[in-house]
């Protein structure tokens, strides 16, 4: 047995209790069984009364999408085309990779309601609860040589901020190079990993994580200072399916533009969005430490700084941070 | 029972015929396992003499590599300390990915007498046979942003070059990027794979071949148009292990150079011993074909093509070939 069975027998007695006698006998396992299920479905967000004499009641299900409802608000040629909606994975980043060595097409878009080792940036770890953030990974094959492969991570951060906005009209920076924040909180992650034969990509997976429909208790209060979500900053909760649909469009969009026209075309929409030029910063770079004032994207998308000698540095690679005052 | 322990058995009774019936009593296997192991040595490049009344005879012994020689043998700090040498593998680039992903420290080498599925550059696929060329894919993790990985693949180019020349007294030419070439004809192929995060570099599995020993009839005749072996043209075979001790120490010697003082010092090196340059060339580029004289390298790894008109162009990744006259 799995919990969705147990979770289709819930919702074909909506309001009901049923005793637990009658689930094990209905899915054929045993009582205990019955229990393991309705704590790993409590886990992952639904919610059951329990009374010792009439059973169980689901009172609560979590928001979850729908791949026939996902794939009929598509607008888009490509991206989110071939679709693989699941419940529970390790990573979508994991998910995505294997299906792009399989041969998996352009687009190819992962979506799960739960993961249970996100990936953030450089190995940190990335909070998905079930039902209320997007984290999904999607399949790239740029005609690129690998020198260009950074770029996609900076016209993913714009094509997301932009439909994003849109979406929830909340106001949303890019904060350089590719996080997303409402008032100097992080709300989403990307992460792009690429995979090149000498200059040729292969595949670029394009992680992508959004703090939808998190509450404040999503949070730890050490996490809380640095992150948010869009229902906490809205008010109110999005429909999650509209969010994806909409940055798929957008994405393709973008991703249009770029292929024919390359990366100059992407620069002043990135710059506009940024929050990060124009104030002095601090970059710790794997060379060492700069300062100065970030003033802009060069062509390759290295960010150029400012130094107060008022030399320019082009740094490709570095955490941003502000300085101490 | 594996081959191995019959090759054992053999060596040990060097010039002696030994009856089906010994073997399969000492190994405790059937007489048909015996003869079917026998057909795999000799798939391998083993001889035996077969005679009814006797038994078998090792009349003749591929070359091998063994693994405590190579590592006797190496003056490296790095390269080739971590070493696995493999009898038979699909391609040595899998393994080694997977050993970079299990965490495998930088300069894990991994040596097979015998590919399967040899993979060259673009999906080519690429002609290993026993015990005859060096076929070897080594772990790195150079600190540098993704934009200069194809750098890596110009510089195992030039590190294989030197020592090669060094070791044979040929004279060998780089064709852009990374072919190595005798009077034209293909000697060494170099193909790198890098897997990123972001803008960083996890790891890069450089496979380099090297068609060391390999003789006339190993080569179709089509093929031998545009390939040949460093024994066929010094006349002479080679001790396959100096080739790999020294490639070692001339590839790490470069990558210390490169880490520390950039891709500068490498340059003049690469230029130095290209045959792609100051002549006519043809290049096919995912953009389109450029016509034009390579001049040299630029800042980044990419070529710098002269037209007709005087114009420049910067070229990061095509097939390059000579113009039809």
């Amino acid at each position: 047995m799995n919990s969705e069975k147990l979770l289709h027998l819930f919702e074909n007695r909506e309001g009901e209790y049923v005793s637990g006698e009658t689930i094990s006998q209905e899915l054929n396992v045993s009582r205990t069984a019955v229990w393991k299920h309705i704590r790993k479905l409590e886990s992952l967000g639904f919610r059951f009364d329990a009374s010792r004499k009439l059973g169980y009641k689901l009172v609560f299900k979590p928001d979850r999408l729908s791949e026939a409802e996902l794939s009929d608000r598509l607008r888009t040629e490509r991206f989110g085309r071939t679709l693989r909606l699941l419940d529970e994975v390790d990573s979508t980043q994991n998910v995505a990779r294997k299906l792009a060595e399989d041969g998996a097409p352009e687009g190819t878009l992962v979506v799960a309601e739960l993961q249970t080792q996100g990936k953030g940036r450089m190995g940190r770890s990335w909070i998905s609860p079930y039902g209320k953030g997007i984290w999904m990974s999607m399949v790239l094959r740029p005609q690129v040589p690998i020198h260009f492969a950074p770029q996609l991570t900076l016209l993913t951060a714009v094509a997301l901020c932009r439909s994003l906005m849109r979406v929830t009209g909340l106001t949303i920076g890019i904060k350089w190079p590719n996080d997303l924040q409402i008032e100097g909180k992080k709300i989403s992650g990307i992460l792009l990993e690429s995979t090149a034969e000498d200059e040729r990509l292969r595949y670029v997976i394009a992680g992508v994580g959004i703090s939808a429909n998190l509450e404040e208790d999503d949070y730890t209060p050490e996490v809380s200072d640095k992150a948010t979500s869009l229902r906490i900053a809205a008010g109110k909760p999005f429909d999650r399916t509209q969010i994806i649909a909409d940055f798929m469009l957008e994405w393709e969009q973008l991703f249009n533009v770029y292929q024919s026209g390359g990366f100059d075309a992407i620069i002043p929409l990135w710059e506009a969005l940024s929050v990060s030029l124009h104030k002095p910063a601090v970059l710790l770079t794997p060379q060492g430490v700069i300062e100065g004032t970030p003033v802009g994207l060069d062509a390759s998308g290295a960010i150029i700084v400012e130094k107060a000698s008022g030399e320019r540095a082009v740094v490709f690679s570095a955490d941003m941070g502000e300085p101490s005052t």
